[in-house]
């Protein structure tokens, strides 16, 4: 699966991405996740987009659809 | 259960305290948190400490023990 990114809202230090990347992986071990603080963007290969929303929003953080 | 403190190291901002809370909500629907940030202390009740530790290190930030 190809990795796509997404906008994700209310990161703004390294403890909310470690906390967005362990859910995601917790959702799903194998998947790659990349991101960028700055411009809250949020890329993730192997892990479908309802199953990446479930996991930012779970762990407290709003996603915010596709990256254009 | 009556409420009890830990220390929980690398939350440092309020996106880690949503994402703390999230972890420790998920575990435990009905458990008590607040959170001191500047003290770096959770104190939860209703989730037995095996389960704040399992929450805690799962959202992917380090849980010290109890609080003195």
């Amino acid at each position: 699966m190809e990795a796509v990114s997404y906008r994700v809202t209310g990161m703004t230090c390294g403890g909310c991405v470690r906390a967005v990347t362990n859910a995601l992986r917790a959702a799903a071990p194998a998947a790659s996740v990349a991101i960028d603080l700055p411009k809250g963007l949020v890329t993730v290969g192997g892990l479908d987009e309802p199953g990446v929303r479930r996991a930012v929003e779970d762990a407290g953080f709003e996603f915010a659809g596709r990256a254009a």
